[in-house]
Order: structure tokens, then sequence, then C-alpha cells
């Protein structure tokens, strides 16, 4: 019956038409199946980076040419011989630019970058009492900054009644490294906040630590001092005349890391680590700096926050935001600087997205200012890839994970006996490519040690596959876009498109944060996403948009907390469901404490939850309406404990343990949608696109849709070209029907396809 | 080996001594074992109140007989006929004062009783609005109050802006009782707030409902009015003249129903309940009489609080208390009069604590004003057994559940087919027997329609038994207090000891919140117990005790809330336990937004709660402590998916899915333990004993504790008896040491035993 053109991949023939026809009878669309066949875009090489290796050279060149590689890299603890830097590949040489100074450091130790650390609450039991300030640090970590200029901004604090201490009520001694209360209340908790120097580069120490190297701790200078600042650009220039190969200088990334403060006790090390938090911007210069520009003077309790910090998942003071300004307007200006040097020397500058990005926002409405050639950035899921294509530069590369270290960024034991990177390869590239296949990456690359993949034969085969794969799909977008469904959709949070597709850092790093699972299905799924701000939906900018998601906890920059408080966003957002918008949220969206209802966009959702105050008020009885064609098998949720209905019209499409999980309320014309939970997996993502096309009375079965959910595709109309793909480790069968054809395709574990697709209807 | 008094109790013999003395060679306390046995403690009839039922007089002497009672009721529905009332028996009278009047309403309407409502909100969508203000409400329960006098505290509100609407933006048309609204903001939601009269007495529509009752609805007339005040003394003493059998009214309660709104929705009849709420206190001339006496004035609201009411379980306003006093003071001043009415007329005063008690609270200071001579409780559970126990009053009855309704009160087929009010009563009795056997009960009682029981022989024979065992421990009482364990237990709550025992209603209406769980395990156990507020802490009281138990949530009364802030109640506990107090809180004790911490106690604890903010902390790492001495097998615990260790000290006693659910932190001299969750079940009875011991540095084997859970015991030293019962439907075998003495005893299903115990280390 089937004639079968390539392993996989069946065409329904001219003879089997009037079956079809049978078997479609009722249905109003006949489609005709016909000249699908499976094609070889041609791998034209290059668009790889291969990390280097001295001591290697025959690997590295032999791998350059198995992977199809048109550069080479250093990695931070290797470096590439003359017979590499000769081969006539593109050299890109990795710059940190804060480390690896230590001589300058030494000898200018007050230039060290900074911190505001707080001690842990220590309680009176008289009417004195004595802090020691570094008892919690890791003290190779920190060392105090009891310089005049740094002691105006410790403050010490009663935590126990939030109130500030005088200067009159506590003195430091230098000596014992402690600060001395007197008259303090019994029974009170207090805390001291001071400065520290970072004495050790974070990224650096972390590597350090992994790999047990015996080396000097690197320690990481702060070019806001002009000394230290006129050194860095001399030294820029200098690495730039001794580098004649190196045709593409990798920042890595500009000045200040992410916070991540390690502890003393090895109970518990890491104290404090946000991916996008400011803290490690700080010293007393750019204190006085900032209290000059902005007319205000911060306090070190605008930073550590009575021990809490402020972290990128909590919505941002004021302070924080002036703050963040004012380190991203000074990045701006000296990074620019770097670039130039770069550019004047004929080489290109890129940018690394990770480590010491902080202050340096790709999403920041002058980010091109910079001058960066590209970017690259370190994936692991779909969400980093898409975070990489939508940056405003010429080059967008992904770093592939497994990073080539024997334990990776995760932990996994990557190279190490019993780890399998093929595997972990697998299963990164298979939430890479969806996101890859609806917006474009230029190049990708590997990082780290290269003589880690000699004795790993599957993963040298499996990433000569990949980077041909890579190359494909990079040529299909070349000639034209891939097809996208018609609703449009906006992710509404309080950072807004300065913080599009990331949370803070990588997916493992965020994963309990429902909005993370969210933006990973969005990432690979064939609509267009935008990242808006509460001052984006009071610039009226909702319009734009066929839906909105709103996917948080309450109190959290996901959920937006406090914006919530604004009548205009209520008063906006109700206008354009009842006129046809579709509001989405997950777990607790619009929720803020002070209003009739916890979630402020309750009278659109249908459904809110109970502090306590309603535990006495009736609960609306419902039946579960079964709608299978929406609601995939096999999704599971958490259900919220404290959820009901507020009315007795909202739809309860599902429910867990007696609590509905999934509802939809009808709301003029359009629709509010309820998820008590959302994880990232293939039933997920087609419940999300089930909801979205029902919601905005679009047909269920869209062009190019799977009917198997475990499967995507993408159509790329200019080549004629479908991709198909197998999100699993299972082999599937699907069928999707694009431009008015039937294809049925057999898929291996994790396989992709590409298919050319003939076009009758067009006239060609 | 062994000689057997009576079934199922083992006395060990004098020959098994030695065999005794080498099993317990390595234990320092050798007891000496003999001379108990099974004693009948003579019954001596009486303390037993029976429903009597006109039409069933033989029934009812025949019962009467057989259960041993002294007392013949009436109840809601029935009628005691004359031949029962002159049997010489007790004769009690149900008397609801405040129904039953229907002519005196119905020609002085204004004077029925009221209650402040709130209509939904309601979406604006352009400039005008119209809002029907009876839609939500069933309409047989209410009318509306459009007086001038009550409209003056009508409120109009715009729900998103949270702002009241000014009288000039609103109209009420009296014709379709709509409110029109104009000038409103579009796409904003407004309630209306108003007064209603309640035109069917709560209970009467309940029973009338349950029963297919085809009756007259009941009105409830407000003695608020002078008017009707003076119409129901006079109804009052004409009663008394009228009712000469009678030797006890039996006041079911006083003046005013917990509130009860109905919906106009079979999918959510229930709009809002509160056992404890005086919502249905209100009318125009009682806010206008506030106003005068307080001297500010209270709204709508103040009452309906944008739609979620003032419900028990959250702590109360500054208004609410104002208002609640306000209300006591008044049903106080009406209570006495009635009661002297009914001395006046030699009969006794008895009060039923349960429908329209609000206003009456049994623990409040002034109780002992009203001069009843009895009170009476219908019991489902042990805290109500001692809740009624510990009022100041001569007599203390438990009207008994099943009530002899077709459906109990708990929606159970109790006398219906299918029905076995045998096991209900065994399950209700081994509640209550617990607590009765650490606090007296002087009388028990049955209510409803007596014909019931006729065809339930099993139910006659149970509840004869019953009676005997209720005399029996009413007996030991007399002679004499059982042994108390010497820890002294205080519950902090906002309540404190307004609210002893109970939160608001029966168990089944509060059994989501863990204090009610803990206050029934706590009814059965040998500590002594009282309930504080937090006035009571500033005040210097929790010296008086050694444990102070805060179970609840955050936001809630039986946390605290609020209370929390004040750093008073903070210092003074801190220093309580530093200096040997045990502070244990149970799921989000002392949880307040603004500090440090959200538990203001974690640095007693050694946990939190993160709400968000402090996602990118680290986690102290911990080994789970095996304490089987102190964890009983079997505890299930919630883990709280947002807990915390706040230091690497903690103790964990226990984990859940990789969460600490039971801690414990030394502080100082003492203790802060922490429970995630807690159910009432034997398990964790024993492990709350375990935890209160072992903190309070006490033995675990205390005098009179069995070895086995699933039984406890009680010792009274004045009769020297022993009583040991099973609280299990399974045949349980315990073994207990009193007095030096080791019992060893086999217990059938619920069963209790009475032991006499002889004592020679007292030289008798």
């Amino acid at each position: 019956m089937k004639g079968h053109l390539g392993a996989g991949i069946e065409v329904i023939t001219q003879n089997e038409i009037h079956w079809i026809f049978i078997l479609v009878f009722y249905h109003i669309n006949l489609y005709v199946v016909k000249r699908q066949m499976e094609v070889n875009v041609p791998d034209k090489m290059g668009g790889f980076t291969l990390p280097g290796e001295s001591g290697y050279e025959k690997l590295t060149l032999d791998l350059a040419n198995k992977w199809g590689a048109d550069v080479i890299r250093d990695s931070d603890g290797t470096e590439l011989s003359e017979e590499i830097l000769n081969t006539g590949y593109g050299i890109y040489s990795t710059v940190c630019i804060i480390r690896g100074h230590n001589e300058w450091a030494k000898s200018h130790r007050e230039q060290l970058q900074q911190t505001f650390l707080i001690t842990a609450p220590v309680l009176a039991t008289g009417e004195e009492l004595t802090i020691p300030l570094l008892h919690d640090f890791f003290t190779e970590h920190f060392q105090i900054n009891d310089s005049k200029d740094s002691m105006k901004y410790w403050q010490v604090y009663d935590r126990t009644s939030e109130k500030e201490l005088s200067l009159k009520q506590y003195t430091y001694r230098k000596d014992t490294k402690e600060v001395l209360l007197k008259g303090v209340t019994p029974w009170h908790e207090y805390t001291v906040s001071f400065l520290a120097y970072r004495i050790w580069e974070e990224i650096s120490m972390y590597n350090h630590t992994t790999n047990r190297w015996d080396k000097e701790h690197l320690m990481p200078i702060d070019p806001r001092h002009s000394e230290t600042w006129e050194y860095l650009l001399q030294w820029m220039k200098d690495w730039c005349e001794e580098h004649k190969h190196t045709t593409v200088v990798r920042f890595t990334s500009l000045f200040y890391n992410f916070v991540w403060i390690w502890g003393s006790s090895v109970q518990n090390r890491f104290l404090f680590t946000d991916w996008a938090s400011y803290d490690f911007t700080v010293s007393p210069l750019a204190l006085d700096e900032f209290e000059k520009k902005y007319h205000y003077r911060l306090t070190a309790e605008d930073f550590v926050n009575k021990g809490q910090f402020q972290v990128t998942h909590m919505p941002a003071t004021k302070h924080k935001s002036d703050w963040m300004d004012f380190i991203q307007a000074f990045v701006l200006r000296l990074g620019k600087e770097l670039v130039q040097i770069v550019h004047d020397y004929g080489k290109e500058a890129y940018v690394f997205y990770d480590d010491s990005w902080v202050g340096l926002e790709p999403y920041h409405k002058r980010f091109a200012e910079y001058g960066f050639d590209g970017i690259i950035k370190a994936v692991f899921s779909g969400f980093e890839s898409r975070l990489c294509s939508g940056v405003q530069v010429k080059t967008h590369e992904l770093r592939l994970h497994p990073y080539l270290f024997p334990v990776g960024v995760d932990g996994s034991p990557s190279f190490l006996e019993g780890g399998n990177p093929t595997s972990e390869a697998k299963q990164y590239w298979r939430n890479i490519r969806r996101a890859m296949l609806r917006e474009p990456i230029d190049r990708i690359g590997l990082g780290g040690y290269l003589h880690l993949v000699e004795k790993k034969p599957d993963f040298i085969t499996y990433i000569s596959g990949l980077a041909k794969e890579f190359r494909q799909i990079r040529e299909l977008h070349k000639k034209g876009k891939p097809l996208l469904w018609e609703p449009k959709i906006a992710v509404l949070h309080s950072w807004g498109e300065l913080r599009s597709w990331t949370l803070s850092g990588h997916f493992h790093e965020t994963s309990w944060h429902p909005l993370i699972h969210v933006n990973e299905s969005l990432s690979g799924l064939p609509f267009e996403v935008d990242f808006l701000n509460f001052e984006d939906i009071k610039n009226g900018r909702a319009k734009e948009y066929d839906v909105i998601i709103n996917a948080g906890r309450k109190g959290d920059a996901w959920s937006g907390g406090q914006e919530w408080e604004d009548e205009a966003v209520i008063t906006l957002l109700t206008e354009w469901v009842y006129q046809g918008g579709v509001f989405l949220g997950v777990e607790e969206p619009s929720a803020v404490d002070g209003f009739h209802h916890t979630f402020r966009m309750a009278h659109i959702l249908g459904v809110d939850i109970d502090l306590g105050a309603r535990v006495c008020h009736g609960k609306w009885k419902y039946t579960v309406e079964e709608r299978r064609d929406i609601l995939p098998s096999n999704c599971k949720f958490q259900p919220h404990q404290k959820l009901y209905l507020t009315n007795g019209k909202t739809c309860v499409l599902e429910e867990e343990k007696g609590i509905p999980v999934v509802t939809r309320n009808a709301f003029g014309e359009g629709f509010g949608i309820y998820l008590s939970s959302y994880e990232n997996t293939p039933e997920h993502a087609r419940l999300l696109v089930n909801l979205i096309l029902s919601a905005t009375k679009m047909d269920l079965s869209q062009e190019g849709m799977t009917d198997n959910l475990y499967t995507e595709s993408a159509y790329f109309p200019q080549s004629q070209i479908l991709v198909v793909w197998n999100n699993t480790e299972q082999i599937q069968r699907t069928s999707i029907i694009v431009r008015g054809q039937t294809v049925i395709c057999n898929l291996e574990p994790y396989e992709t396809k590409f298919l050319s697709i003939g076009n009758h209807y067009k006239g060609k």
C-alpha cells in the first residue's frame, strides 16, 4: 500500500487517495498528499568553534575537520600552541578583563572589587554584644574593607525591632574584626552590614575548586578606579599587539560577576547566588558617584535587605533599579572603549554572556552601542537559544554543553568514569534544536579540555552529526523565516524585555519557578513571543498581542508583586480581555494583598486563592468538563491548596485531589485561563498550544502541527522544506498537514528529518 | 503462669516476681506488681437527659429506665405529652426566645433581626451600572431594609480601586431593588453593601429543609427594640406560668444566631458560615447606640470587609473587638433578666451553647453574672467536653451525637437506611471519654426524635452501657482529681481564653486548621492546659507555663497575625525560652511580613519559611536524627514546601520529601520545636507527649503512661482507681506503671476498664 522514500518516511501514494477519501468523508478538508521527500540540505561546513588544546595538536586538527570547525578557541585553563595558531583557522581568544592582574591587584588592594555582607543575626542576652564580622563567610573569599570611606556605609540593625543603631552605639575593633555593641536591648537580634573586598575571583575560585587547581588565587580588580581603568586600557592594547593570530576577542564577559557569596561552613557553602543581581558592582567610590548623580545616598540595607538581599526573582525596588541603571551606564561607557581598541587592531569583539556579565544587559535598549560583533551564550535549554537569537548583534553563537570538563556545570559527571557526555549532549540538543528552528543561530561551539573527548568516540561521532544538522537549519533560516501560527504572545512580568526569555541563569538554577517552564515550552513553539513589563501595559501595548501570560507566585518578580496594585494595569487588561484578549495565569498570577481578591485578575480568571480570610465561605460546586481535544493525556498538575472558584460559571477542565487545576472563564469576547502549575513536558507544551489556539478561536489543527505531541515540526515556505523532529528517546510516528498535504513520518529517537514539500496550491 | 480476674486483665502473680526480676535486671526501677482488680464503680443512675416524644410514651419511659435518665426533655420539632410530664422526672423545656413569635414579627417587621450583605462585584463596561441587590442571595432568607435609618449605613465601593463612592454617585430603586451607579470607571468592579432583614430564622430554616417540614417560616425578632423586649419579658413570664412541670428552662441559646448567609444558587447554597462571628447582631438601632457609646461610627465595610467578612479564623480588628464587647454587654444585660424570671418561678435556667449563642461567651470574664445554673454543649469531640467542663457554672451537660434526626449535623445518614448510629456513637464517645476522664462532666443526654431508635436495638444497648460508664467516671471525679503530669501548657492565639478549646464550631467544621487537631489531642492528655492571648504574654504570663504552643497559618487568628509585629512579645518569649521554656510551633507559627524572618520565632525554632525572597540562598545540609523514643512509627506529616533551616544546628527529627517536618532547636536552657503539620491521631498525640516531656527534661516514661499508644489511662489517687481505655476498633494489650506497680491489660475495641490499685508505698 505504501511507498517508501528513505528510512522511516511514508508517502501516501495516489492509489490510496480513494481510501483516504472514504476515511475523511465527513471532514471538511480533503488534503492532497504527495511528493514529500527527505532532502539533504548541503552542508557548507563552518559555523563551529572548536576548543583547541596545546599538546593535543593532532587531535585539535582532526576534530576541527570532523566537526567542520572554522574557528579554534582557547578556554579558561587551556592555551593554544603556535602550531594551532598557524593553521589558518579563525582564532577566538578568551579575555576575562578583570582578573589575571595579580601584580597590579597586590599593589592596589584598595582597587579590588567589593561587596556588601551582612552577618547572621546575633542574639543579645545582656546589654552588650560582640559580633565577629567574618564568622559566617569563607575567609579565602572576603577581606573586610575597614577604610574610612567604606565604614561610612556600614550599618548595625536591631532586627527584632527593625531599627538602625546610631554610630554612638557601636565600635569596630580592627584587631579582632569584631563590632562591639553597647546599650542594646536584651533578647533582641542584631546584624552588622559592612563592605568586604573579594580577594578571589569567583569563577576562578569555582574552577579552581572543581578541578583541584594548585595556582595562585586570581583577584578581581575594579575599573571604577581610574588608575585601574588606565592600566586595563593599556593592558588591552598590549594584549592586542601580542595576539596577532587572534581574529576574535571573546570577552568573558566584562567587569562584574553575578553575586556568589561563599560561606564558612561546608554544610552551606553557597550562602547566596543570584545570576542576575548587581551586588558585586559596589564600592565606596561607586556609591559616592551614585549619590552625586542621583542626589540620594544608598545604604548597605538597600543591598543586604535584612539578610535576604535583593534577589532577581523579586521585584526591584526603586533604589535597586536606579543602581542598575547607574551600573549599566558605567559598564557601557567603559565596555565601548574596550571594543574600540579591539576594532582598532582589526579584530572582532564577541561577548560571552555569562560570568562577569553584570551591568551588560543584552536586552538593554542601548546594547548596540557597545559595538560587539557577536554574542556567545552557554546553553542547556531552548530558552537560552532564543535569548541569544533575539540580541541585536551580527553573530549569535551557542556554547553547547557538556562543557569539556570532568564535571559539568550542573554537577553531571560528564567526562568522568560513569559519565555519558553523548547522552547529555543529545538531551541538550533536543532542547535547543526546537528553539533554533524558530529563530536562527549563526554559530555553535564547545569549550574546555579537548583531550577529554579522546576516549569518547561516540561523542565525537554525535557532535559531527549535530554540527551538520545545525548547519542545515542555519541554511534554511538564511532563505527565509519558518511559518508561525497567528496568535501573538506576550509574557508579562516585572522585568519585561530586559529579562526576555531568562529568569536568572540556567534552567536547573530556576526550575522551581513555573515561568522558566513556560518560557522553555514557548521557545520551541511557532508563536511570536515578546516580554512586557507593567509600564508596557500602562502604555497600551496589550492590544499588540492576542495572549498575555503571567506565571509566578504572589509577590515575586514573575507574577509582578506590587505592580498589580496599580488600578490602571487592571483596567487596561480587563478591557483588553473583554474585547477578545486571553489572559493566561499560572500558579499565583496577579496576586497581591489588600484587595477584594488576591488575584487581581480573579474576575477574568474565575479563580482566586484564599489566604485564610475566606475559609468560612461556601465553595462553588463544579463538574469537570472533559475536553480531550484540549487536554492531552498524562498532563500532571500540582493543585494549589488555597484555590477556589469565584463563581459558578468558570469551566473546570481538570482537577486534582478535588481542586481545579486547569480552568477557563469566558469574559466578554475573551478568556481567562488558569493553570495551577506548569512543567515543561511535551504534554504541557501541547496543552499550552491547545489553550492558546482555542481561546483565540483558532482551529486546533494548525498548518504544520504534528498529530503526535512527542514530535514537532517547522515549515520553511521559501525553501519548501518541512523539518520534523522527535523530542523523545523512543521511536515516534507522526503525521503533519502542510500546504494541503499530509506527511506521515517515522522518527528514530531524537531524530530530525528535512522533507521537501511541493506546493500545488500556489500554482508552482 | 497468669491469673485472670475478669475478662482481659492479667495480674502478674507473686510467683512471677523472680522472672520479672530477671527480665528487668538491667533496668533501674523494679516495680512491685500486684493486687490490681477490675472494679464496678457503683452506678447511681441519673445524670442523663432523655428526649421524650409525644405519642411514644411507652418508649420514652422504657428508655428512661434503660438509660438511667432522671430528666426528660423536648426538642425542636417534638413535644412532651401530659402523660410524660406527669411521670415525676425532671423536665427540661427548650426555649428559643427569639423565634416562634410570628404574629408579633408580622406586626413589627422593622423589629426583625438583620444583617449586612454585600453583592458580588459587578463589572462596569461603561459609565453607568445597575446592581441588583438580592441577585446572589436566597430570597426566602433575606428582605432588603431600605428604611432611611438603614440606608445611611449602605455603602457602594469601587473594588478595583478600593474607594467608596459618594452618595451623589448612586441611587436606589425600591421597585426593582437595584442600585443605579453613574459616572463609574469603565472596567472597574463595584459592590453594594446594604442591610437586610432575616425573614427566616436560620436553625429553623436548616431543620425545615433537612426534615422537609411544611410549616410556617419562623422569623427572628430582635430584643434590641424595647417594644420587642417588653413583649418577650411578658412572654417569658407567661411561659413560666404555663409550664408548671418544667424544672429546667433550656435556652437555645439567647438572642443572636451565628452568621449563616444562604445564597441563591444551589451550586453554592451556604455563602458564608461562621459559628463564632457577630454579623447577625447588627441593626441601625444597634449601630446608632454603638456610636453613642464608643464615639465613632461603624460602617458596612467593618462587617462585609470587601466581601470577605470578618471571619473568626482571622484576627479581629479593633472595630470588631469593640462591637463584640458592645454586643456582649447587651446580651448579658437582657439575658440576666430572663434568668431572673426563670428563677422567680422556681425553675433552673440552663443555656445550650450553640445556635443563637452569639454575644454569650462562656469564657467571658462576666459570664457568671448571667446566673445560669447549667450549660449544655453538643459534642462530637474531646475538646468540646473540655470546653464545657471549663465553664464557671454549677452543672455541665453534654448533648451527645448522633442527634436523633434522620441525617446528622455532619451529614451522616445516622438513622436512615444504611446509617449506623451505634458506630457513630462509639467514635464520638471515644473522643469525649478521654477528655471527660481529665475534667469532669455532670450530665449527658440526647436530643431529637426518640422513635428513631426503636428499630436500632444495638444503639439502645450501647447507650445503656455508655451511660453507666459516664456515671462511673463522674463518681471518680467526685472523689478527687486524676493525676496530671508536670509540664503546664499554654496555647497561644489571638483570641486567648475567650476561645478556649474551640476554634469556631465543631471539629469537622474547622478540621483543616492544625490547632483544632492539637486541641483535640490535648483534651485527653494529662496536662494542665490554658489558652492565652498576646496581651497575656505582654503581661508576663509566659512564666506560668513550661510549654507554649502556637499552631496556625500566617495571618490567621491561631498563628496570631500582626500580633507578632510587637517586639515586646518577641522579647518576652525569647527570654522565656532562653531560661528554659519550650516554644512549640505548628505549620506557620509566629509568621508575619516585614521582618528578617517570616517566623518571628525563627531564632528559637531554627526554621523559617521563604516567601520567595530567599530562593537564591543556600540550604543548610542536615542529617535526620533517629529518635524512635520520641517519634512513634506511622506519624505522617505534610511538608511545608517553603520551609528552610535557619542554621546548621537545628536538629531534624523527621523529613518528608527532602524537607524537614519535625525539628528541635536548643536555645539557651529551652527549646524551639517545629511541626510542619499536625493531625489528631494516637501517634501524633503520643509524639506531642514525647516532645513536651523530653523538651521539659522530664522522663519519657511518666506515671500512668501506657506503653501502647493506642490506649490511654487516667489514675484517680483518692479512689485508687486506674481507668484504662482503648481508642481503637482493634483489641489492644497495654501495660501501665502506677504507684510502683505494673498493670498489663487486654482491652476489647473501644473498651474502658476501671482497675483498683493498692498502694504499698503510701504505707496503707
